[in-house]
């Protein structure tokens, strides 16, 4: 395919993101990438799986690693090897979703591909969002945990995915200016927000 | 009817929304309020209607006057006789969106519709957002003014509207969050953004 669709999902803890994103990658046929592009990153860079599935989005923790990591940046040491190791995992997943996007169609959730992808053309950006109290009975649900327990998962999620977009974006996690569709996934079932997704992405590949 | 079905839209100035907003109206036969809104306001609280259209939106430029207000709003004067015009604009205007909300369905554009119904069944908030290329290029044609002048206009506009709906709902504007669905107007044709959201209308109906 000369110029692959790609649709990059953001999404809130709990909110059905996920489950969306893998249902229109389905419904078009298009490849998913989500714990698979964790899978690629681990090939391509020679960190362990186990170690990049620790590290992913983890940079709220990580205050001075960080900051000495910015130094790094702004005095021009780019190459992955003068870099913390959770600054070289975000240039290799970067590089990773840029080949992805030139070489097939694609879902891609999370990973601040909205941000990575900026400016190119066929890309969609989209990002889920529920209410907190359907979060906690999604959570609450799958997990088999009390409410309690899923409100705690969901404020320490929604806190290490904000930190991390900003560390890398130095943008404002959830801003509707940052994505062409923004969905409360309350707002209907499933089924009819993938239909809406497919269809907005069916007028996207008319184009 | 027993139970109205409420469209609000808050839209980024040059971003099509207003049209949207009557074009969703029309297509559903529901009512369509923007300046009608003011009248109505004007009527029933007794404020001329270009003293309303004046100070709409221009609490950026009232920050003592706010300030004042804020004070009285803290101890306890509700009552719009002792609280500055602009608080009291926004509290008849507050009042007429709820009458709105009880007696028929209707589109409504800006005035923090949104914020003002929070909670309400039967209410589908929007967000109409584009980015600024495709915003300026939409003032120019539509004001025949150069670039220069549309990029002021949106500058202003973009900080009026900020301020004006932090200051009322302490919520930063375009937060996807505070929406069910944002949309980047440039994404699809304007008729496609109708009729998708005329679509959600549908199933919101249904249920």
């Amino acid at each position: 395919m000369s110029n692959p669709l790609i649709i990059t999902i953001g999404r809130e803890y709990g909110s059905g993101g996920r489950q969306i994103g893998e249902m229109v990658a389905k419904e078009l046929g298009i490849a998913y990438y989500d714990k698979e592009l964790i899978k690629l990153v681990a090939e391509k860079s020679g960190f362990s799986h186990e170690f990049i599935e620790d590290n992913e989005q983890r940079t709220s923790n990580g205050f001075m690693q960080n900051w000495a990591a910015s130094s790094a940046y702004s005095n021009g040491f780019f190459s992955t090897q003068y870099l913390p190791l959770s600054e070289a995992l975000f240039i290799s997943q970067s590089q990773a979703i840029r080949e992805i996007a030139e070489k097939e169609s694609a879902v891609i959730v999370g990973r601040c591909a909205d941000y990575i992808l900026a400016g190119r053309k066929h890309t969609i950006n989209i990002f889920i969002h529920a209410p907190t109290e359907v979060r906690v009975a999604r959570i609450m649900k799958l997990h088999n945990i009390d409410e309690a327990s899923a409100l705690k998962e969901i404020a320490k999620s929604d806190k290490e995915r904000g930190n991390h977009y900003f560390r890398y974006t130095d943008q404002k996690w959830g801003k509707a200016q940052n994505y062409d569709l923004c969905i409360n996934s309350a707002l209907m079932s499933i089924d009819k927000i993938v239909k809406m997704i497919v269809r907005v992405a069916q007028i996207e590949e008319e184009k």
